[in-house]
Order: structure tokens, then sequence, then C-alpha cells
């Protein structure tokens, strides 16, 4: 019998590698239940539970929406989402993460039943920056940015634009009351993520609105596959 | 001549903990310097360049002030500063970082004169969350919300308000066209942080800033010594 042999353990610490792991897995499950499954980021105070309840009001006879709320404390927005509309509803405390991680989705998704559901809003925490590097399994990207924010986000705040697949500018109520120049904006936005769709609403007074949600259920139809024909009940 | 010996290594691996080490050293020799510093802490577009900007201006006969700027990338926000009459100013460009980190502050105080400032304002990054847990070795937390954002950002981001040594409302010529409840964001803030000073201003017209700035400026006064007496040139 020999004496101990030298024992080697490799230990490669990647949070992101673990966490893009678990997003495959989300992915895969998203997918499989044919739901539609929109990441929404956004600086605090962009608006994003305000275009979730607009998005919910106007998909009602549409689409059956699901929303997982993502914050450092408290569940004021889920209740809110529920009174719009939602089908189904989810709170997560990330505990003073700055963001949301594929692991906590899988969590949340294991309260949800996606059969039920055709279209899922998972609201980021508040945060133009950290939200970028952390996949959650969605479908798409979008980033939500305020007009009262000032039209230098893009340049300011690049990956986020960048990564984004769909791009909603609100608070166009405010473009008068501000020093927000559309066209400089835009041609930032068209410089980082050339063809990105750009949505201009305002939560407020509901402008817009129309045309961002038919554009997002044409999304969820061209997920296509037998869910995709499923009517709201 | 015996054999090898065991080696043991502790690692102890706290990023904080080197953080706040270097933060100690900034905060020394700026106290040594008896120049007073601030770090301005906001969400992406709350106006921390325009309050930057607009205490320059009405310090510009009082104080002599410098202001390092920290972005992730570029440099327009230290063009600014300059152009509106900043002794001194260095950017700080993080590299995708959401935060501030100590030792970025001193590698950028290399850069400035200290005996030349009386005061000196930190630009952070854009965040509500991750900045709270950094930090520079500043005097003073300073965090800073727009009206356009909401009345609920210290419901939501309770850390950040609970932190800082003062809060400024900025954007409030927008405060009648957003729905902004002032009496609900001010008890949210006493709940979190009793006796801060909350001041209210609008960068866009000015109102408010001479309060700000005369408060500041007493603070100043208030670190005492022989820096304090230093006439501006």
């Amino acid at each position: 019998m020999s004496g101990p042999t030298v024992k080697i353990v490799n230990i490669v610490e990647s949070l992101l590698i673990n966490n893009d792991l678990a997003a495959g897995r989300n992915q895969r499950r998203l997918a499989e239940a044919g739901v539609l499954t929109i990441n929404v980021m956004a600086a605090p105070g962009a608006g994003k539970t305000s275009l979730i309840v607009r998005t919910l009001e106007a998909l009602r006879d549409q689409a059956r929406v699901g929303v997982i709320e993502g914050d450092i404390a408290g569940s004021v927005d889920t209740e809110r989402v529920l009174a719009a509309g939602a089908r189904d509803a989810v709170q997560i405390n990330t505990g003073g993460n700055c963001h949301l991680e594929a692991n906590m989705v899988d969590r949340a998704l294991t309260e949800l039943d996606l059969s039920q559901l055709d279209l899922l809003l998972l609201e980021n925490v508040g945060n133009l920056v950290c939200p970028t590097h952390w996949a959650l399994g969605e479908h798409l990207k979008l980033c939500l940015v305020g007009a009262a924010e000032g039209d230098d986000k893009p340049v300011k705040y690049p990956e986020m634009f960048a990564v984004s697949d769909v791009i909603v500018l609100n608070k166009i109520d405010l473009i008068d009351h501000v020093d927000f120049n559309r066209e400089f904006f835009l041609e930032s936005v068209r410089a980082l993520n050339p063809g990105v769709p750009v949505f201009e609403v305002s939560c407020r007074t509901g402008a817009g609105i129309a045309e961002w949600a038919a554009w997002l259920l044409a999304q969820r139809a061209a997920l296509g596959g037998a869910a995709a024909t499923t009517e709201v009940a």
C-alpha cells in the first residue's frame, strides 16, 4: 500500500460562467413553454414598473402576461402589477444585490405555471451598468430610458444600449420641459446598435404604448410553435 | 539541515477591507490638506454633473474647487467642469466598473495639487446601489435624486438614503409635470435617516442652488484649521 498521494482540486471560480449555465437552463425551459421573456433594464426611476403596468393594460385581452419583479427590498411593485392584470407575479428581493441573476429567476420560475403564460416580463433592479453582464435566460433585453435622464445616456452607458434588443424612450411628455435632443439621442443609439427598434412612449399619458405593445405581441407570435396559437381564456 | 517545512499562506481576500484601507489613506491626505471632499452619488441622469457645474458657478469667488469625474467611458464631463470654473479636474474611466473605488481616487489625487483646493467633488458612476459600499475617503456622502425619478426612490433604494450625509432633490422645476408627492418623499427620507439635510434645487433654473452652496461652504469652514482661512486668489 503506497502512502497518500497529492490531491489536486482545480477550483475554477467563475460566477459569470455559473450564471450563464443557469441562464441557459432558464432559456430552454421558457422556450419549451413558448413564453416570450423580456429582461426589462433601466436606471432607477426610468419607469420600469409603469411600462409593465401599461403593457399589461394594453395586452389584457391579447396575451397572458406574467411578471417577475426584482427589487432590493419591498413588494409594492408586485401588488401593482397584479392589480393591473398580470396573470401571475413573483417578487424577488435581491437583498442588496444590484442586479438580477439567473439562479434568482430559476427560483422564481418554480412559482409560476408557465403553461398559463404567453409573455413574461422580468423587471431588473434599477441600474444601467451591472445587469448587462448577467444573462437571465431572456429572449429579449429591453433598455428603458426616461427623457428626463438626458439625451447623453447612450454615450455615458454604452454597453447597456449596445446589448439591448429594443430601446424604449419613456416620458416623452416631458421632452419640452428638459433639454433633450432627440436626434442626438437616436444617432448615439444607432452608433452603438444599428437597426435596434426604438419606441417613444409616455407611461403617464399612454402615448406610444399601443405601438410598443403591438410590436411585443408580434415578437411573441414569431416564437412560433403550438404555444403561439394559444388563445387567451 | 532539515527537509522542507509546510508553508502556510493565509489569504484573506477582502476587496472591501482593502478598499477601506485605501479610503482611510485618502481621508488622512485630504484632511491634512484641509480639502472638504464630497462623494456625489445618484442614479444615471439625476444631474450630478449639472449640480457640480452649478456649485462651481455659485462658489467661483468663494472657494477653490477641484473635481474628480468617474465615468465608465469618455471625458466630456471633465471638459464641462473645467469650463465652469473648476480649479483642476481629473477624469477616471472605470472601464466598465459600476462605482468608484478608493484606489482609483488615490491615483487621481496624485494628479491634483491639494494645497490649491478648498473643496473636492467626486462624481461617482450613476448608480443608486453599488457606490454605497465603497468608501472613497470622502468627508460627506451626497445622494442626489431627480424629481422625475419618482417619490419612491428612498423606499426602493433605502441604503443609499440611509448612508448619505446630505440629500439634494433636483429637477423641482418638473415637480408639477410628474406625480411627485413631496411629503411622502420627505417622510421616507426621514424614516431612513432622521435629521439629514435635504436641499431642493433645479439645476436647470438655478432655484435653491444658493442655499445648497452656502451650506457646503459652511461645512468647509467647519473643517477648521489653517486651511479653512485660505483666501481665494
